[in-house]
């Protein structure tokens, strides 16, 4: 049963232990992995930002800690989410959240402490219409939050990472996911090739996307199949083995002759070309 | 003359004194826009990482000041493009671009000191083939770097982005452009609306992306006539003056009920659909 679920360890699961063994600045890798992941007293993590805290506040399956506002977030939110909000927001000066998340992120007076969300099994989220998305050590948050975004978007059924070698749920990556990440289920993974073959087994096309692709990615082609998008990182590409499980490799047009495009610009241009 | 050409203020035409003046992070506006811009004694800027720097190297039109390099940054840049290089190489060690550059840059031992290019003319730059992007108040200097990694891949002619709520050029959007700054010219206009008016004189037809947009854009409904998209800022979207000087508004279609796409993957998604 466990080969058939790519969600073998659910991001319920982490103990708040392994959160405050974070190292502050996350996994290093890249511009983009300067995750702040704020620990805070008590487990569970900060989410900024009135998009992500206010899609936070409406999912029923968030669990909430505290809310902290200044006077200018709380009539922010209020004019999206009319009060009473399911938990009674901490009124707080706009420099407190400024040393709690650190300098230079964009908070818009909100700050939500919270619990990662506890993903669907695959089976579950298979019934979801749409096609599947899966990312093969794609480590920057606000790479994943983006594609969660387009995902959600253009009706994606899911986004599967690997357990590791994966952004955890955090700050950085909600705020890129723009309220994406309430929605959008965010399966986990031990072995990315294993998912693959759940996913054929389930009656998925798997394509993975490879420069060296010999046809280009096309609904067409598709013809009516129910599709599986594999995104390998940026430089490094798709690892052999994920290659090799795939029912085929496709490419996107680039007339313009670079190398390759952003890995959340591709996810999105392809998801496009499969739903449009 | 100078109505029909956006350019007013070519990108080379800053002095050092006014870079020396630009406050280290930049605008503040976004998460994205931690862009670091270090100044160097001598005035310039300093590009770093493999892509940007190798890029930067093979254009002729690029003012080279300096070039540090840690020894596998060197090793890293002459597996892609052979010695000897257009400027010598300065040996330095990893902890003096850390701190030159700032804790968290991807500079993969390698940095290089320029000057910011100067445009083409708009006349100039629409001999090249290819669609027009206009950024109106994109602030965030990944996602304008992201666009236009995203116009070369997809052929676009080039990028125009406003003088003024702009980001300069600099690391941070180079790195994401990863290259394509050195080829896709990023021309600056201090009236956007007026530069629209101007593409439209060229005979380009103007499209808005707003998410008010009564059609979805769409390559056959061009009917081959050369394209002009106009994409403003999340949140914000087009202003009233921009919105109104277009020849129509589109947008994307987007079934998961998402308000907005990030904006660099909605110009991505917008020029795959013009090209594809």
């Amino acid at each position: 049963m466990d080969r058939r679920d790519p969600q073998s360890h659910p991001r319920g699961g982490r103990t708040h232990k392994q959160n405050r063994t974070t190292p502050p600045h996350g996994r290093g890798h890249g511009d983009n992995a300067r995750e702040r992941r704020p620990q805070a007293p008590g487990g569970g993590f900060w989410l900024y930002g009135l998009h992500p805290v206010e899609a936070a506040l409406a999912n029923p399956a968030r669990r909430l800690r505290r809310l902290l506002v200044t006077e200018e977030g709380e009539a922010t939110l209020a004019a999206r989410l009319p009060q009473p909000w399911a938990i009674q927001p901490e009124r707080v000066e706009r420099d407190r959240l400024e040393h709690m998340l650190g300098r230079g992120i964009v908070h818009q007076g909100i700050a939500l402490q919270t619990d990662p969300l506890v993903a669907p099994t695959l089976a579950d989220a298979l019934k979801r219409p749409g096609p599947v998305l899966v990312l093969d050590q794609i480590t920057d948050p606000r790479n994943v939050g983006a594609i969660l975004r387009s995902a959600q978007a253009f009706g994606a059924a899911m986004v599967i990472a690997q357990e590791r070698n994966a952004p955890e749920e955090g700050g950085a990556l909600a705020k890129a996911a723009s309220g994406a990440l309430e929605r959008m289920p965010l399966l986990r993974t031990v072995n990315i090739a294993r998912a693959l073959i759940a996913l054929k087994a389930a009656g998925l096309w798997v394509m993975g996307l490879d420069a060296a692709g010999a046809s280009f990615l096309s609904r067409d082609a598709l013809g009516g199949r129910r599709a599986a998008l594999v995104l390998g990182a940026e430089g490094e590409g798709l690892r052999r083995l994920t290659r090799e499980t795939c029912d085929e490799l496709v490419s996107l047009p680039m007339p313009g002759g670079m190398e390759s495009l952003n890995v959340s610009a591709a996810a999105a241009v392809a998801l496009y070309e499969i739903i449009r």
